[in-house]
């Protein structure tokens, strides 16, 4: 989904983030100039957001810190979270803000098992392959944060989460996947949601799937219940092509995608804004901080670097995109069992550029 | 979880259901007779619910019927769900209100991998083996039907959902579990939910978890969101001894919990409520109705002969609910590849016994 003419510079706000962010960022960012090269400039600007930021003084996402990183073309980020701050003081108010106030409807999350990487899936289940999209709603359905809690702390406390689904919403997203699964050679879409059980959600969903549909004839659909979908998954990851999904599921089966095609290490995701004059798309790995092995060295920065694809390809690059994708096939080709640094890896992949 | 004086007479009210329901049940059926010999009479009812009925009469669960089905001691339900029914008709009108008027708040699914079955899991992750058990909350959270939607069918239309949590329901589910937990060889409770982003409802479940671990100090546990729950499944689904979760979430995990179990013809499930006097609990795979196969005596009904073991252990006849269980495994051992119907593997499991 570029547009036809590609920048000659861009701005680019990188948010290493909490854990082993800054890490594979660095390693992201060292392949992005290998790949870039001189033909275009990026003119860079770190953020220092997360937990680090939110022990020193209790910020998570000022409003003028946005409103500058809402100046760039882009964004790069590490990843989000840290034991030590209590749960979702950053997700709520760093991650999820950041897709939320930039609008970013489609959470673009592809599958694909490379060649020389161990699915968990044993062959029989892999006999159809393993490529597909899903296009995550990113900016409504249970995610919003409405709902709350009375009595709290008492035998008689009641908590609500409230999940709110627009035909507004939900028609840009579809629409999305729609043209996405258009352009693929199989053209099939699957919605993935819960229709018989979240009625109102999903109905919603379903009408709007039959409705765009209409624009997209050549297009064929299927419908599956989350938790079906789950199953296909690991019976027959080849039956998807493109899938869309509300917020929740498809932060539930993109995490699946991402082990069965080998791991979330090599998980990458876009945040995407599709108009790219209102607000700059954001680009991360799927996975999480990892605090455990943070700073170590231990991190697989791949993720990170297949998403600096998905962002070159965003930008209009796309054969930068498509020389850093052909980059990690190779190294994934060749690292079989090898134990690397963070850094190894990040080199190995920018030597190829 | 049985009582100590085991009953020798039980009132069994049966729900063949919809699709291959009725073919399944029917073998359930044929192996709890030789399975209770003539120690335990059972009084059987059949009730015609479902998809049948709703279309001759527009009804799904008539309150008379529902206080007919309330006097009996337990329940064996086969499959609901047709495609000609609207999305949601009965689910919510059959399935989910017994549920909920039965207040079954423990939705127990074991998940364990059989000698002799198939996991659609390469071998190196099955090194810790698969052998645990799900209690998924079975009354409240997003299943409560709560939500609605305005200006359906424009393009300003807003639909709802309301998930609904209460310290209550969340406090006795998660005593029931760990209850089980503490009964287990290794004593490990973790709890799945997604709170850092759903925090209301999150929070109070994680309270909730630590606030009774104190009366269960010997059970050990631990927390995951449920996306990385559904990796772990894939990668080391060893990990899980007994997992807590909300209706939603279990919805899910435990249908990849069967298919990485070998597959969904072989997921039982219970819809308990564990004081035997307040309600029937009620025993049903966890497959659905597979209107695609149903009456071509293709479906696997031991789903359906696992649940009816799980149902001989509620009512507290362990020795017949042992019983069923070897019967299974061991046909199980000797099935391989083998194509039978329903009635075969029915038949082949109850001589057995
Ligand atoms: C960190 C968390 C808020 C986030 C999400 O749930 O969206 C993450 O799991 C993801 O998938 O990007
Ligand atoms: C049929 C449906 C309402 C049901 C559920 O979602 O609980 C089923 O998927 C199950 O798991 O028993």
């Amino acid at each position: 989904m570029s547009t036809s003419t590609a920048p000659t510079s861009v701005r680019l706000a990188v948010i290493p983030g909490d854990g082993i962010g800054p890490e594979v960022v660095s390693e992201g960012l060292k392949v992005l100039n290998a790949a870039v090269g001189s033909e275009v400039s990026f003119e860079t600007t770190e953020y220092d957001l997360g937990a680090r930021r939110w022990h020193k003084n209790g910020e998570t996402l000022p409003d003028s810190v946005l409103a500058e990183i809402r100046q760039h073309d882009v964004i790069l980020l590490g990843a989000i979270g840290d034991p030590a701050v209590p749960s979702g003081v950053l997700e709520r108010g760093l991650l999820l803000r950041l897709r939320f106030a930039l609008d970013h409807y489609v959470n673009l999350r592809p599958a694909r098992l490379y060649p020389g990487v161990t699915s968990p899936l044993a062959p029989h289940v892999l006999e159809n392959g393993l490529d597909f999209v899903v296009v995550r709603e990113g900016t409504e359905g249970p995610y919003v944060g409405n709902g709350g809690a009375v009595r709290t702390g008492t035998p008689h406390e009641i908590a609500t989460e409230v999940s709110i689904n627009t035909a507004f919403g939900i028609e840009r997203v579809v629409r999305d996947a729609f043209t996405r699964a258009a352009a693929r050679p199989r053209g099939h879409l699957t919605l993935v949601h819960k229709h018989n059980v979240l009625t109102h959600a999903g109905h919603l969903w379903r009408r709007t799937v039959e409705a765009v549909n209409a624009e997209f004839p050549e297009v064929t659909t299927d419908y599956l219940h989350v938790d079906a979908a789950t199953i296909f998954m690991v019976q027959n990851p080849g039956r998807f092509d493109v899938i869309v999904t509300d917020n929740l599921f498809g932060d539930i089966i993109t995490d699946i995608a991402g082990a069965i095609a080998g791991g979330i290490g090599l998980a990458a995701s876009g945040n995407i804004n599709p108009d790219r004059s209102a607000a700059p798309s954001m680009f991360e790995p799927v996975h999480g901080s990892a605090p455990d092995i943070a700073g170590q060295q231990k991190a697989d920065p791949t993720a990170t670097v297949l998403s600096v694809a998905m962002l070159l390809e965003h930008l209009g690059l796309d054969k930068a995109a498509q020389k850093v994708e052909s980059a990690v096939a190779e190294d994934l080709v060749e690292r079989g069992d090898r134990v690397r640094t963070t850094s190894e890896i990040g080199e190995a992949i920018a030597s190829r550029l």
